[in-house]
């Protein structure tokens, strides 16, 4: 089948997160879809928000910030968040929010899984920061892990999409990564 | 309920691409987890690649890489590409791969959607680098395109978790995003 060219502002499919920050000494959160492990050894994540929003006064000011996996059954609660701008709105009451080691990366109780991170380094492009941090903490809920692993059918995580804006639940169930393939090294 | 500390190296939920690169004027394909948007306009893209891979050394070359989107339907050659590196086995011909406006980034034509990308910026990291494109050409097969944006429902795409390695597809349609929170802008 031909290609056709298409917008290149494409978005692949995003995991959905609440960045957690202080912000002149409250706790604030937005909703998230840039983001990506950014490094294995130390643990590292990255976030890319843009330099409008409030969160990014809050990772500055305190070098670290909160990443919290919300399960679908907060999904109003996640989406409101990205609605009100912690500059006009207090955020700081929306959660149950608790603190790890690092003090100020407020995390959300409600959360299945929630990482604390310390800042390690700001690129800044030209509408957006990328923000990444080591992983200092993660915490979990016992009911989400099994076998000592994150049960990702349990957290029930959210996905994004744009620009038709849906939010989707994980599916179907279909196979082994770094598995799957290796039928194809002796067929082929 | 109370939280549990659990390992650091945690991941979040990934969508699954194919990183394309020219390698020794070879094309060369590995599937990748670590991938975000980066910047809004110009709309860039990122992906976070171990050193040691054989990928990193394609975009260093040619400044060009392309980010593939395979559907559900492609899992086993897409698995298989993880499985082997380009430096002992020759992935140029699994796909059937054609070429954009950059002519150095490998697309796959089996992908509902692909992008070709222009090296901006490389973040080097203790075990992995951080390579930030801008997206300089999207192309999709029509089919996958609905009332002008992509239809990830058709596009059925991948999704990773780790580190029980399974892939997973996008599930049911749960809302709208910057709307199903909205009735509590005024119910709060």
């Amino acid at each position: 089948m031909d290609k056709i060219s298409i917008s290149s502002n494409f978005f692949i499919p995003m995991p959905v997160l609440l960045v957690g920050t202080q912000v002149n000494g409250k706790a604030n959160f937005m909703p998230l879809g840039w983001c990506s492990r950014a490094n294995a050894n130390p643990p590292m994540i990255l976030c890319g928000i843009n330099k409008a929003h409030y969160t990014p006064q809050g990772i500055r000011e305190t070098k670290t910030f909160s990443l919290n996996i919300p399960s679908s059954d907060i999904i109003e609660k996640t989406d409101y968040c990205g609605l009100v701008s912690g500059k006009t709105v207090d955020k700081s009451t929306i959660f149950d929010v608790f603190y790890g080691t690092l003090k100020t990366a407020p995390m959300i109780r409600e959360c299945p899984v929630t990482l604390e991170c310390r800042l390690v380094r700001i690129v800044e492009l030209p509408t957006n920061h990328i923000f990444i941090g080591e992983i200092a903490g993660a915490y979990a809920d016992p009911a989400f892990i099994r076998e000592g692993k994150p049960d990702f059918r349990a957290i029930n995580p959210l996905l994004l999409t744009m620009p038709d804006n849906s939010y989707w639940k994980m599916g179907e169930y279909v196979g082994r990564a770094w598995e799957i393939g290796a039928k194809m090294k002796t067929g082929v």
